[in-house]
C-alpha cells in the first residue's frame, strides 16, 4: 500500500503529511448492481426489465446546474462519477497521498417511503457491495454502515452483523426531512452504534429539506440545506442521546460548520431558560456539540478576509471539531492543498488533515 | 407627547437617548374584537357564539413552558399580555423611554389554509381596529401593515388603503413553512410596498417551521426556527426581489442574526458555481443582505465571550444591519440597559438603539 501512495504526484509533494479524507461517496454503476447481494424475493424487484431504479429523487430532485459530479470523474463508459476503483485510486487516493479515507456512499434507504423490509434487505444488500467491491480493494478505505432506520431494529442488527468489520468506522443516516432522528423511536440504531465502537455520520440525503420545504432553485436548497443537518443536532441533543451515549461520536458530513458558534450561543440560551421542557438533558448543548460531535470541512466558506475562518475556532471553542473532507467526485470537490486560506495557521491545518480524524476514528 | 416621555423612571435613566424600539407585540383581547371592523357576511363568522376562535396554532403549537408572555404584562383582567396600551405605555414607553414603537402584532391571516377572502377581510379588520386602538392612541406608536398574502392583489390593495397612513412604516409578513414569499406570485405585494414607501418585515407566525417541520419540543423549534427566516431571505434573493425593486429595505424581526455570516459566505460561494441557474440575480448574495436587509437584536446571543459578539459586526461588514428590539410583551423580552454586554463598544450601542431604525425607517 505504502508503494501505491508513493507513486503519486501528490504524495511527492506532501510527503510525510498523512491525510485522511472524511467524505468519499463510491457509487454503484446502476443499482442492479447490488442484486446479486439480494435473495429472493428481494432479487427479482431490479433485475426484471424495466425494474425499480432505485429511491426516488436520485441523484437530486433538481436538474442539474453544475452536475452532480466533477466532470473528470465520470468513467469512460460513461458510468456515475465514483463507480470505478481505479479512477478514484488516480485522481483521489494517490493523486493527493491520502492515508485514509472514508466510504460514505450516496444510497439512503432510510428515505424510501414505501416497503421497509425491501429498504432493510436493500441496506445489507449494499453494504456487502461496498465491502467486497471497496473495501476489499484498498486498505485506505474506512466503511461506512448503510441501514434502513425505518425499522430500527432491523438497522440495529445491520449494524451488529457488519459493524465488526475492521475498517467499518460508522453508521451513517441522511437528514431526513420528515423526522428527528434522535427521537426513542430510533434508539436501537444508537445502541448498536456504541456497541460497536462505531461513530454515526449524518449526511444529507436526496430528500433533505429546508424550513420551506423543496425551494424553488438548487441555490437556495444549496445554500439552505445545512438547515437538516441543525435541526438533527438539536434534536439528539434535546431527545437525550447523549445523555443515553456519554461516549457517542457523532459526525456532521458536508453539512459546512460556520454556523455553529450562532447555533451554540442560541440553544444555550434557550437551555437556560427552557430546560425544564428536556429534564433529561444535562449538560448545556455546546458541551455535547464540543466533545461529540465533529464536522467536516467541505464545503469550506471563504469570507474576505480569512481571519474571519479561523475566527470561528475560537467561538467554538475547540480545534479539534473539524476534519478534512474531499466530497470526492462531486463538482464542489475541495483538494487537501488548496482547501484552506493561504495565512490559514500550518497546525491548524495539520490538525484538520489528518489528527483530527485519527482521534475521531480512534485509528 | 415629551411630558409623558419625561414622567417615566426609564426617561430619567436614560436622559437623552432616544430609544427606538422595532418590535412591540399589540394584542387583540380576543378576535371579535375585531368584529366591529368586519361587515357582513364576515362579521357573523366570528361574533357568533361558539364562533371562530381565530387561526389555528394561536399562540404557538407547543403547550407554553415559560408562558408566551412576560408574567407581569397579563391584565389585571386575565387578557391577554399586550392588550391594553395603558399597561404598554407603563411598563414599556415610559419605563424605558422609548421614543418610538414598532407595532408588529401577531396576527397572520396568512397562515390561513382556508377562505382566503376571509383571510383577507380580516387583514382588513386589524389594520381599522389598529389604527383606531393603538396608532391613534399614541405617537410613539408605527405601525405594521398586517394582510393575507394568499391573495397578493388584494394584499396589493390593502397596502395602498391603509399604507399612505404616516406612522405606517411597513407590511408585516409571517415566515410561513409551506413557500417563499420570493416567489413571483407574490410580487404585487413588494410593489405595493415600495409604491407605499413602506419595509417588508418578516416575522415568525405560528406556524413557522423547520427543516424537520414541527419538531418535538418547543426548546428544538425555539433553536431551528432562525431557519424559517433564512430560508425566507434566500428565496427573496434567488427570486431577484431586490433585483426589481434595488430600493425594497426588509427586516427580519426575531429572526436572531449571528447566522448571518455563515450564510452570506455560503451565499456567495455557491452564488459563484451557480449562478446560471438564476441570472436575474445581478450582484453578490451578501451585497443584497448588506444594503437592503436589517435585523433586530432580539433574541441576542450571549458568548461566554462578548468579543465574539460584536467580531460578528466585522464579519457582516456593517454596523448599520441591526435594530434594537424588545419583542414586549413576550417572555424573551429584553431591555435596552440590559441587552448588551457591558463591554459592548458604546457607539455601536447607540447606533443600535436608536440611529440604525432611525434611518432605516426615514425617522
Amino acid at each position: 500500500m505504502a508503494e501505491k501512495v508513493r507513486e503519486g504526484r501528490g504524495a511527492e509533494k506532501r510527503a510525510g503529511r498523512a491525510v485522511i479524507d472524511a467524505d468519499v461517496h463510491e457509487m454503484f454503476r446502476s443499482i442492479r448492481d447490488l442484486a446479486p447481494y439480494l435473495e429472493a424475493p428481494w432479487r427479482s424487484r431490479i433485475e426484471v426489465a424495466d425494474g425499480w431504479p432505485g429511491p426516488p429523487g436520485l441523484p437530486y430532485a433538481y436538474p442539474q446546474i453544475s452536475g452532480v459530479a466533477k466532470a473528470d470523474a465520470v468513467t469512460s463508459d460513461g458510468s456515475p462519477a465514483g463507480s470505478e476503483y481505479e479512477l478514484v485510486r488516480e485522481q483521489l487516493l494517490d493523486e493527493y497521498g491520502i492515508e485514509r479515507a472514508v466510504l460514505t456512499g450516496g444510497f439512503y434507504p432510510t428515505e424510501m417511503q414505501v416497503q421497509p423490509e425491501f429498504a432493510t434487505a436493500l441496506a445489507a444488500a449494499y453494504n456487502d457491495w461496498m465491502m467486497e467491491n471497496w473495501l476489499e480493494c484498498d486498505e485506505r478505505f474506512l466503511g461506512s454502515v448503510c441501514i434502513a432506520a425505518q425499522d430500527p431494529r432491523a438497522a440495529a442488527r445491520e449494524i451488529d452483523r457488519v459493524g465488526a468489520h475492521p475498517r467499518m468506522v460508522q453508521v451513517v443516516l441522511p437528514t431526513i426531512p420528515h423526522d428527528t432522528l434522535g427521537k426513542p423511536f430510533y434508539g436501537e440504531i444508537f445502541e448498536a452504534a456504541v456497541r460497536n465502537g462505531l461513530a454515526v455520520a449524518f449526511h444529507q440525503g436526496n430528500a433533505s429539506a429546508t424550513a420551506v420545504g423543496l425551494p424553488t432553485y438548487y441555490i437556495e436548497w444549496h445554500t439552505a440545506v445545512a438547515q437538516s443537518w441543525q435541526s438533527q443536532l438539536i434534536g439528539l441533543i434535546a431527545h437525550g442521546v447523549f445523555d443515553r451515549h456519554p461516549d457517542l461520536r457523532v459526525l456532521m458530513i458536508e453539512s459546512s460548520w460556520t454556523w455553529v458558534p450562532s447555533l451554540m450561543w442560541r440553544f444555550d440560551y434557550n437551555y437556560r431558560s427552557l430546560r425544564r421542557e428536556v429534564p433529561w438533558v444535562k449538560r448545556m448543548p455546546s458541551e455535547y456539540i464540543r466533545d461529540n460531535v465533529r464536522f467536516t470541512t467541505q464545503p469550506m466558506e471563504y469570507p474576505d478576509d480569512p481571519e474571519h475562518l479561523y475566527r470561528m475556532f475560537e467561538m467554538i471553542g475547540s480545534e479539534e471539531f473539524l476534519l478534512f473532507s474531499t466530497d470526492y467526485p462531486h463538482w464542489d470537490f475541495d483538494s487537501p492543498s488548496q482547501v484552506f486560506p493561504k495565512s490559514f495557521p500550518k497546525d491548524l491545518r495539520e490538525k484538520i488533515l489528518s489528527s483530527n480524524a485519527r482521534k475521531f476514528y480512534d485509528l
